[in-house]
């Protein structure tokens, strides 16, 4: 279902003609990298840029409970979907990680795409949301553009609904509601069991304001809402939603790790907002603030 | 009085030039959706932009007492206008909302038009004033410049004028004042006996400043500034706005549900206040705040 | 030493030429009109715009003692010059001003232009410094931008410089000191006995801000720096410019109603203060704060 | 190694055509003076601007210990290098130095250049970072879109990282960690003994931000991260840094006037600080605040 755009063409043709295209290709990029002003986001991508007919985003970014993050990355993971493009932004923090790989890495928001059976899907991943109230409206906007170039017609975000019982704890599944721009997307996912929302629920963050501003770019778009109790990292409410999406995408998704790795990351995250709190005593333009305790990259996996 | 565009020409032309047009049009819709980047306000019509010769722009916003955003919705509702266009805003908080109907919804302003027998009216209607104040200049900006595009010459914006007595107390009708770019639209309403402030009053906020700037635009631009006692939501002062434009627009409007509607407005902001600063203790990342007890939607017909 | 530009020439060419040109001028200036996005400051001007050779041009905006904007506001006055043009901008507060005459008024800094005997004299006066950082770069970069395409070539500006003697006091003319990018501007200023600094002196806002960054426009700037005790208003400091101004622009000022002006300029000061840090309490969407005691216009003259 | 642009060229040829050439230069400056806006960085170049193959930007920003400046202040001065532009950024604070020259100077970055033995350097000198976390990524795509376009492939940034013990007591040389975004570089700092960090090390501001994006740019991009014991001004650490640049860069540096210099700074920068922490009770629309005790220009050297 995938067709490869132009720019991806694979390097077969290896007559004349081939290499002039790759040469202009080069400069034109080259062209554009000067160009970058980080005035706003930036979209790089590694490889070819996929094409799709009628493929789905779903965004796993941070929030309450980390469901969302904790789902998406499970999702990418489960299905080896591949990631094709990065996007750097200025309104994420004015800091980077130094890895023990050696690595200088940026903080990110990372694309992945999948050809499921019934349908093609692009996974956002991420560490972080966007710092200002503008920025998540610049950065929103980004992604949505980009996602209507590579023919997604589908946005689904997730989110935490706090809730006063744990759900867990009384052995039952958490419920998942819905809230969509179209008529038809809304009416699929109550087919599977969502419900709107009992009245008027704020969504805040980029979990509502992506799918709702999607009708400006012609994009249908819905949040997911599961029920949680609104722990630091709730696995039970993750993998609510991987199962929900499953039913949708047609597939089943095996979950049993998921449990596993929430709990070494609730505990690295602990660890890590310790730090972050002795670093923001730390002036903006100091260097390196000290690392007593060296954190091990594994146990980043949810942060980066 | 109402030149439609050729944008909005019906499809009454069911001819092969007629479908090429529309292709083309489409074309250049889809093309300008990719470029939207949400840097700063976005218009998007539903159906045909119209155009007028020499329309009146009157803009309903939150303000002291809720008049001018009361009055205006109260209008539009009265002269039963069609909504033909809405901003979105970068400006707007980050927040979006889940409705009881599964409808997803993000924050904007909207546009109304109607002939009323002697001007061509357009309404703005908004829940909400931009968050900053270069936000608060950028979107009018992007009003004034839509307006003029649709054939606005005049701007009319209305606010409560904060006063120690309570006029409808002693069953008086609050005094209306007026401050105006252009000596021709000041004398029409001197006319209708609105008096000029007795000394410097600083009007802060979108009332005052998109009638000031709008000279920029080439367009009149007028302040209605009504007595108010600065109770959270004050009818009478709606009231006395509503009659002072009836009377310049040469018509009648009731105004005997604006009360009813007032209290259950006045009742229904009180809790939403309550759970905003509830949410307010959430960091931005969350996802959902929780919403102990549902609002009910016809409820937040004053909050959007 | 004017030459006026050319969309500047008198309607004497009555011909069907000069109506066409007229009409073209008028077009393009709609167009323009439309564009304004407010995400910058806006320059318009009332009639028109003025052509000079190696002008200058003199900034007078609130700061230590008032002293340059009393002693650009003075000169403007003393010299009968002539407005051409104001600066609208996004970078100053989101408020206007209802007059007692029925005028609605947004904040501007305004240009007036005068052929002194040895020079063309641009003067730039305002009412309040830009709110933010990047705010005070961006207006004056425009402010600027516009001076080169005038003809300006030199940049003077004016600032208090706080000390712990009152020179008034002792009966001493208070001392001027100056810093410039160039050294030929330098060496004039000297030559009239204006001194550079002891030491280093960090010089806050648009006073060091314009003069400094001229060099990026290929102009001369320079800031004069008077010293002045560090009250509200301090018009002995101001005459000290005025009259440091004057024997460099080869004419005698009168300056006796500067003090006068001054004294009843610091009597009102002090009551729109009172009133603004009343209606500061006042949330950002309110309409228009309460002014319990009417201004009179006229006492407004240092603030707008 | 330097291959001058043509913008660079030698005034030998004096035939017409080199007249006109030179006219039409200076034409197109004069075009682009005028429409710098200052709502991003500028850069100004002074005489030509060079062109290099494979040259190094090394940054020397304020940061932990002073460090990173300290070393590329240092290494700058002991080559010679020969200063081209100067960045100008609205991200700067709105504050200018009057000097005891009489010269009128803005906060900038400053670009020097320098062929070595093995390798084209540019070095970077500045007096401060700037201010916000968007303005920090503005800044540094200018940098890197300026880097590129010289013909620099490899950006390398310096910082501290602040350790409890303190090598310099000890006797010992302080360790220097490595991160980079490319393996080639990382190998060669890797055989100079540069180790990675040993587990995840956060890096705030300038100093990682701006090698981690140099990708976006098509450039490598390194920081170097020395052990210090966290101290104002810390020459030991500048003087390892110094010394590893050195050996990678096949040259030796005469290090020996590094303390002494360190021991002035850190005298002048606590006087500095005090100033500033008085001025800041200033409001920003003040002129300029008082200085008490005059600061000697040439201990300035290493604020600005």
């Amino acid at each position: 279902m995938v067709k490869r755009s132009q720019t991806g063409a694979r390097k077969q043709k290896t007559n004349k003609a081939a290499d002039k295209m790759n040469k202009t290709m080069e400069k034109n990029k080259m062209k554009k990298m000067r160009k970058v002003d980080f005035t706003s986001s930036v979209i790089t991508s590694s490889g070819a840029t996929p094409r799709f007919e009628n493929a789905v985003l779903v965004i796993g970014l941070p929030g309450i409970g980390l469901v969302s993050k904790m789902a998406v990355d499970h999702l990418a993971r489960a299905t080896h979907a591949r990631r094709f493009a990065r996007l750097y932004s200025p309104h994420f923090p004015n800091q980077v990680l130094a890895l023990k790989s050696g690595k200088l890495r940026a903080f990110t928001m990372r694309f992945y795409e999948k050809s499921l059976k019934k349908r093609d899907v692009v996974f956002l991943r991420g560490d972080l949301q966007p710092l200002t109230v503008e920025g998540q409206y610049e950065v929103a906007a980004k992604i949505l553009s980009f996602a209507r170039r590579l023919g997604v017609t589908r946005v689904i975000a997730m989110a935490g609904y706090a809730v006063q019982r744990n759900p867990a704890n009384a052995g039952e599944k958490p419920n998942v509601y819905c809230a969509a721009t179209s008529e038809a997307l809304h009416s699929e996912f109550k087919r599977l069991d969502a419900k709107p929302t009992a009245g008027v629920v704020p969504i805040v963050g980029m979990a509502g304001l992506v799918p709702a501003i999607a009708r400006v770019y012609g994009l249908e778009g819905a949040c997911l809402l599961v029920e949680t109790p609104g722990t630091m990292i709730d696995p039970h409410g993750a993998k609510a939603l991987v199962e929900f999406l499953g039913k949708w995408f047609g597939e089943k998704f095996d979950t049993h790790d998921l449990e596993k790795r929430a709990k070494r990351a609730e505990k690295m995250l602990r660890k890590f907002e310790e730090q972050s709190q002795a670093a923001q005593g730390q002036p903006a333009k100091t260097g390196a603030p000290a690392a007593p305790e060296p954190i091990k990259r594994e146990s980043l996996s949810y942060i980066r």
